[in-house]
């Protein structure tokens, strides 16, 4: 991609009604445009690290066997009712169609939508286990918005659902989605700081878990055991002081932020639903249920959190908008190289515009692309290689780019 | 994919609350589910589809110029107000809070929060021109919502628009747009069926042009010149009773649906949001803008409206869900020839149900898949093929299933 012809222009200064650090950087960048408070648009540099992101997340669930689907925002009053979600749930947006008499919830979760789906095509245990999931957006009335990505009123979100014949079989799939949210925050760059966390138990089982990643700007606690390196949550703390996992009680303690949760729903909503399932004795059993959520968003707002520097965003390779940001200091000295690039098929941003070497270099910096190449008088035939988290830089020959 | 794998079963019988053709064949397939009339969720068989035409899209999208990024469907009252469609939009939704005193638009359209983003990246003739599209859900608040994926409350678009210097070239861009949307409907399997058509003017122009598929269920009536066999709309025909190319007077009735549609919007967005470039001589000038709308439901819907038969489905093989369904009539005896087409990178949906042979046909009949094959023990070493739109069957080797 030419920069010239790019839809967005970087911003000197941060944005004035912008409070928190990643979207801050992101909208100064051009990453990202804020409709409102907790709305985001994602422009074009943007949406290609959310297309990363969803590609990532969709192999990984491909991997353990979910299908994907695509279901509705609108949902119908009465699927809420039927769960007593309708009063319930304190964030759910209410629409009232002004040209009927039909009341809609805009939907912050699937399970009212999913449920009479999965009733149509489970049936018997023959159809079980399934799993699916969905990349989609979703919609909160929260009543403060301030955390950026982290919180937002509108943001996606990849929610899978799996559906089982018995406790024991959910536990399991429950384990193998635990270890593939592990590698997901490991391919897209939060590996080292982001803990599987032991939290209080729901309705089904002593403990529950999520995943939290260390960042100064999280809003949520953790503890970590100093004796094996395990995170709890601040109930843990507070009901049993020490360590589930080897008993230890002394804790360092970190702010975090939630990327990731799962829950073992069981029949909570098999059982208003009626969805049931014949075992081979033609008995008819309530099937049990999982979900699992990653908001996009928010992972994307918690790499901008926690991979920058004074100068702007460092993207980890696997989600950056481009590998390699190509800067010419004189008109068109870097035409050659950009083609090559893009005839082998190298992910690049070619700095073909008009201004000067300072404010590309600047914004170099700001958007944060792994690898910045300069061609100049200077360099010669070589190429001027920089990594984005190093301080030095190296003179390369074209071939070497296409062995990083 | 292993059909006894697949989230979803077949129906037998036509759903009773389904008025529509289309929305009939599709939930009898497994494609979609109807959550409320208006809204339909993509099972796996169906988001197959939506994600090939989503692809080809976005590809002559990308082939103009056209940057992709993503609104959101949450927008503020303001915008709404500051163009006057807070009140005359009749079909928007419109949401209330319930926790704090905000008003939000659930976007049926993007003008109001594109021009605002626009604003901030158009600075200067040299930022122009420039063309943005995304792939989104949309909402419409509509009385009545009865011809399946033709008319949604809740639906997919690609919209696109486009910012220009002067009304000259956004003529030259609407142009290529026009020329865009005829690829892509050829590319989709409804070329054939597919007229530009010529309507009434808007505020700009003696002539607007809609493109429109002749289908049945269609709930518009084109007219096609028996002397040129261009289309015009039902206004045309009421105001000049000519055609506008040949002047011909001898037409042909047809019903139809609009698959796409375009429109030079001018300053009509650009003037009240002050979007405002700076030309050479650093005079303020209104930016000139163009849309561009294609619903990716509707092109579905009208592929299964025009593409079927009194089995079932049709898939033009661009957008069918899979290229071949492979069926076996005795357990496991597909499974090598299975193994070795996802080898080869062949697309392929594998009925390894335990299912009558019977079943199994009828169903592949319904699901629609273009190239169907049979492994059974009268078939021996080859492989019975049949086209979904052929009657006659041949014996081929599996070499042949690679060169089609």
């Amino acid at each position: 991609m030419k920069q010239s012809e790019l839809f967005t222009k970087t911003l000197r200064e941060a944005p004035k009604d912008e409070e928190s650090k990643n979207a801050s950087l992101l909208i100064r960048g051009g990453f990202i445009y804020k409709v409102m408070a907790g709305a985001y648009a994602f422009l074009p540099l943007g949406l290609r690290v959310f297309r990363k992101l969803e590609e990532i997340i969709r192999e990984e669930m491909t991997s353990i066997g979910a299908e994907e689907i695509l279901m509705t925002s609108l949902q119908p009053k009465a699927n809420w009712e039927t769960t007593g979600r309708w009063l319930d749930f304190d964030a759910l947006f209410k629409i009232k169609s002004q040209i009927s008499e039909i009341d809609y919830a805009l939907a912050p979760t699937h399970e009212e939508e999913l449920t009479p789906i999965a009733k149509k095509h489970i049936v018997s245990y023959r159809d079980l286990p399934k799993a699916v999931f969905q990349i989609q957006n979703k919609f909160r009335d929260e009543k403060r918005a301030k955390a950026g990505l982290l919180r937002g009123r509108e943001f996606f979100m990849k929610d899978l659902y799996s559906f089982h014949a018995d406790a024991a079989d959910l536990d399991r799939y429950y384990d193998k989605v635990s270890k593939t949210y592990m590698k997901i925050w490991k391919r897209v760059g939060l590996g080292k700081i982001t803990y599987f966390t032991w939290a209080s138990g729901g309705t089904f089982s002593k403990y529950s878990h999520e995943f939290q990643t260390l960042s100064e700007s999280g809003e949520d606690t953790i503890y970590v055991c100093e004796k094996c390196r395990v995170a709890v949550n601040e109930e843990i703390i507070a009901e049993q002081r020490e360590c589930p996992i080897c008993g230890g009680r002394e804790f360092s303690k970190k702010k975090s932020i939630e990327v990731g949760n799962i829950f073992k729903l069981g029949v909570k909503f098999s059982k208003p639903f009626e969805l049931r399932y014949k075992d081979k004795s033609g008995r008819e059993i309530e099937v049990q249920m999982g979900c699992y959520g990653i908001g996009l968003n928010r992972v994307m707002g918690t790499i901008a959190d926690t991979s920058n520097d004074e100068k702007g965003l460092i993207w980890p390779e696997e989600v950056a908008p481009y590998k390699f940001h190509l800067l010419e200091f004189k008109k068109g000295s870097a035409a050659k190289i950009y083609k090559r690039m893009l005839e082998d098929g190298l992910e690049v941003l070619y700095d073909d515009r008009d201004v000067s070497p300072g404010e590309k270099l600047a914004d170099a910096d700001l958007i944060g692309i792994p690898y910045r190449l300069i061609v100049s008088e200077k360099t010669g035939k070589k190429i001027e290689l920089k990594k984005r988290t190093d301080k030095k830089t190296t003179l390369v020959n074209y071939e070497y780019l296409r062995k990083i």
